[in-house]
C-alpha cells in the first residue's frame, strides 16, 4: 500500500488536505489526475444509471431521475432518520499515562497502542481503557446567528435522506411510476473516531446513491436484479479481477430495517490494507419501507406520503431497494487494481486503468521539438481533445514522457517523429504491451474511437 | 419572479430543502429537471476551461488543471486567509416587541421590519435596533470526539483557498508552469444573516474557480483576458441579452488586497429580484500574490511556497487572477433568462435554454399508444440516449407532452405517427417557432449532432 500511497502522492493523484499546515486526520485532497479519475468515475455512474438506465427484469429501462439535495438540512430529517439518537459508535479511551488514544470498542482487537514504545504492552486488556461511551458520527455546527439547540443543524451523513425527503416532489413534479429510481451524488460526512486506510475511511466523502422504489411484493426481485447488475458495473470499468467480490450479509449484520427485508449484499474490494480480506466498495439493500414511513410519521404527512397508484387505485408505502456506493473508495479501488509493478520500466510500475477511467486518454508527443514536428503534434492535439482528455507534451526524452504516461495510466501515447511529415503516419504505443505501430494519422480519432469508445 | 419560483418547483428544477419539515431557511435542493441543469453549466465549465482551455494572450491554450479538496481544512488556512479575523457582516438586531428581527447593518435600508402589522412603521429608524455587532459567516464544527477550541473546524466559505493550499504540491507533481491556472468545483458554506432571493444568496451554495498564477508584470494583461473571456463565455450559454452586463468596480469597492491590482470586475445578471439593477455571477479579481504570501508566513514555509522559474533561475510569488463563478447563481440566471411567456401556448410559458443547457435534449413520442409506433419511439430513443438525454414519453395527448417539453425547455421533439412505418420519417417540432417539419428517421442522429453538438 506505501507503494501506492507515494505514486498517488508524487504523481498528484491524492494529496493530504491542508497538507502545508501538517494536514488534517481524516480529509483528503485530489489532484489534477486524481480529480479526472474520480469525475470519470462519477461521470460514468451517471451516465449508466440516471441518463441510460439499464434494462429491468421486465427488459426495457427502468425509469430513473437525479436529485441533488443539501448537505445541511432541517434536522427533523435526522431525528426521523434515527440518526440523532442511533447513528454512534461505542468509543474507548485510553488512560495510560501519554497516551490520549481513542478506540472503537467494537474494534479493539484491530489497533496497536499508539505509544512507541508502547505501555501497554501486548494486549489492549492492560491498557487502562474507558468502558465504552456512545459517540454520535453526525458533525454538528449552527444556521444563523444564534448558537443554541433551535439552531443546530447537522452535516448529512449519508445522501440517503435527502432523496427520501424529496420523494414527495419528485413524484409530484416528474412522470415517475413505481417501479423507479433517484440517483444522488454527494458529499456526507462522518465524524469517524479513528479515520484510517488513506481515503477508505475518511471524515467526509462522496456517495453514489440510488434509492429504487418498487412494490413490496416485487423485493426479492428488484433486490436480486440491483445486486447483479451493481456488481457487474464495477467489473465493467475495470475491477474485474478476483480482487472483487459480492457478499451476501449473514442475518446477524443486516441493519435494524434491514430483518425483515429481502436481504443486504456487499461489492467489495480486496484493498491491499484489507487483504486477505475486502472492504465495502457498494452495499445494496433492501430497505424496506422504513424511511418513507419514518418520514411520514415525524413530518405529520402520515399517509400524504403514500404513493398511489392510478391503475390499481391504491395508495401504499413503496418499498426500497438501495445501491449505495462509495466515490472515493471506488476511486480507491481503481488506483489499486490498476498499480502493476514492472521492473522492466523506466517507471517501475504502470497503471493499468480501465480506458474509460484513465485520467488522461491520449498522449501527443513531437518527437523533437522541432523540425516541424511540434506543429504538427499541436493540431493533432487540438484535433482530439474536444472529445478525449488528451496531454500534450513537447519536453524532455520520449522515454521520459512514456515513463510519465506509465504512472499516470494514459492507455495510448501518439508520436511525432521524422517520419510524420512525409508519410502521414504516427507511431502509437500502447500503455500494456509497449507495443509500438505505424498508424494514419487521420485515422488517430478512428482508432482512439475504437478503444476508447 | 414568482411566476418562475412556480415554474421550478411545479416542473422540478428547484425544491425548499426538506421541504416536509418545513424548509430550512436559505438551502435549497435541485429535482430531476434542476439537477441536470446544473450539471451542464458545470461540465460546460470544466469543459471549456479545463479540458479545452482557452488560447491565452500569446495564442496557445493556457495550462490548466482541476484538484478537489475537501470542504473542511486545517482551520490554519482560514487565519492565514483572514477569514477567521475579518470573515464578517456587521449585524443589528431589532428589540421591538415581538420582532425579533436580525439585519445586514450595511443593507438596512434594503428591509421591511418582518412585523406584520409592523411595529416599526414608517422608517427603521423606529425600530429598538441594537447596535451593529461583527457576526462571522464561515459554519463552525468540531472534528474528532472532544469539542474544544483545539478541535474546532470551519465549513470552506470559498473554494479558492484549497487551491492555494495546494499550489506547492500541484507545481511539484505536474508540469505546469507560470502562467497556469488550478479550477475547482465544489460547495462553500455561509452562514448569511438573511438568507433571499431564492437561490442567489443562500447558506449552502456551489463555486467554480480558477485561480490564475502569472508573472507580476503580466497582471495587467491577464486580469483584462480573463475579464473578457469569462464575459464571453456567460454569453456563449444563452445570456446573450441585455440581462448581462461586465462591471469595472469603483476603487472603493475593492478588496483589501485588491486595492494595488489590476483591477476587479463582476460580470453581472438582471435578475428579476434585482432589477433594474444587477446581481453578481462571478467575480474576476487581481488577488496579487495576497494569498501565497500569507500561506507562506502562516504555514512557516516562507520562501519554500516561491514559484522557481528555472529558465530565468528566479523564485518569486506568482500574481493571482481569479475568475470566482457561482454555479447555483449561473443556474439560476439561466432560468430567469429562458423563462418566456407565450399566451397562445397551453403551457402559456416556454423555457427557451441554450441547447447546450437544456436538462433535455429531445423528446422522442408515439403519437399513439398502438400500431407499431411504440416499439418504432423506443427503438430511436434507445439510439440516441447514450449520446443525449432523451425524453421518452407514450402517455397523453400529443399537444399535453409539447407544453411538458416547453415548460422543461426542451428544444427539439421527435414523433412517430401514423405515416412513419410507410415513409420511414418522423415530424420534428421546435421548441421556439414550434415549427413542425418531417425529416428521414435515419437523419434524427445527424440533425441533433447539428443543432446541439
Amino acid at each position: 500500500m506505501d507503494a501506492i500511497v507515494a505514486l498517488c502522492r508524487r504523481r498528484g493523484f491524492i494529496f493530504q488536505s491542508s497538507e502545508i499546515y501538517g494536514g488534517i486526520n481524516g480529509f483528503w485532497d485530489y489532484g489534477p489526475l486524481g480529480v479526472e479519475l474520480k469525475r470519470n468515475l462519477k461521470d460514468a455512474w451517471w451516465h449508466d444509471m440516471v441518463k441510460c438506465p439499464p434494462e429491468g427484469p421486465d427488459g426495457h429501462p427502468v425509469d430513473m431521475v437525479g436529485v441533488d439535495c443539501t448537505i445541511i438540512m432541517n434536522p427533523k430529517v435526522w431525528i426521523a432518520s434515527g440518526h440523532v439518537a442511533g447513528f454512534n459508535d461505542p468509543m474507548r479511551d485510553c488512560k495510560t499515562e501519554g497516551c490520549k488514544g481513542r478506540f472503537r470498542a467494537d474494534q479493539i482487537q484491530q489497533y496497536q497502542c499508539p505509544l512507541k514504545p508502547s505501555k501497554c504492552p501486548g494486549e489492549f486488556e492492560k491498557c487502562q481503557l474507558t468502558d465504552a461511551r456512545q459517540f454520535n458520527l453526525m458533525f454538528e455546527s449552527h444556521a444563523g446567528a444564534i448558537k443554541d439547540e433551535a439552531s443546530k443543524v447537522y452535516l448529512r451523513p449519508e445522501t440517503a435522506q435527502g432523496i427520501f425527503a424529496n420523494f414527495r416532489n419528485v413524484v409530484d413534479t416528474s412522470r415517475v411510476k413505481v417501479p423507479f429510481g433517484i440517483a444522488q451524488q454527494g458529499k456526507a460526512f462522518r465524524n469517524e473516531v479513528t479515520p484510517r486506510n488513506y481515503t477508505f475511511r475518511s471524515r467526509e466523502f462522496e456517495q453514489m446513491e440510488i434509492e429504487f422504489f418498487i412494490r413490496p411484493e416485487s423485493a426479492k426481485d428488484y433486490y436480486t436484479f440491483w445486486r447483479d447488475l451493481r456488481y457487474n458495473w464495477w467489473q465493467s470499468i475495470g475491477l474485474a479481477g478476483e480482487n472483487l467480490q459480492l457478499r451476501e450479509h449473514d442475518k446477524d449484520e443486516l441493519s435494524h430495517y434491514a430483518k425483515e427485508g429481502a436481504g443486504t449484499s456487499d461489492v467489495e474490494y480486496r484493498f491491499p490494507f484489507t487483504a486477505p480480506g475486502f472492504g465495502e466498495l457498494e452495499g445494496i439493500a433492501h430497505r424496506t419501507d422504513f424511511d418513507l414511513r419514518a418520514h411520514a410519521e415525524h413530518s405529520g404527512l402520515g399517509d400524504r406520503l403514500k404513493y398511489f397508484d392510478q391503475e390499481k387505485n391504491e395508495k401504499y408505502f413503496p418499498h426500497v431497494i438501495e445501491p449505495s456506493a462509495g466515490a472515493d473508495r471506488g476511486t480507491l479501488a481503481l488506483l489499486c487494481e490498476a498499480y502493476t509493478p514492472d521492473e522492466s520500466r523506466p517507471s517501475k510500475v504502470y497503471m493499468k486503468f480501465h480506458p474509460r477511467m484513465a485520467p488522461i486518454k491520449a498522449g501527443v508527443f513531437p518527437l523533437v521539438n522541432k523540425d516541424g514536428m511540434p506543429e504538427i503534434a499541436h493540431k493533432l492535439y487540438m484535433d482530439l481533445r474536444s472529445r478525449w482528455n488528451i496531454e500534450y507534451d513537447p519536453k524532455q526524452s520520449i522515454g521520459k514522457r512514456y515513463a510519465r504516461m506509465d504512472e499516470a495510466g494514459t492507455p495510448y501515447c501518439f508520436t511525432i517523429d521524422g517520419e510524420t511529415p512525409g508519410s502521414n503516419t504516427v507511431t502509437v504505443r500502447e500503455r500494456d504491451t509497449q507495443s509500438q505501430q505505424r498508424i494514419a494519422i487521420d485515422k488517430v480519432k478512428a482508432f482512439l474511437a475504437e478503444k476508447i469508445g
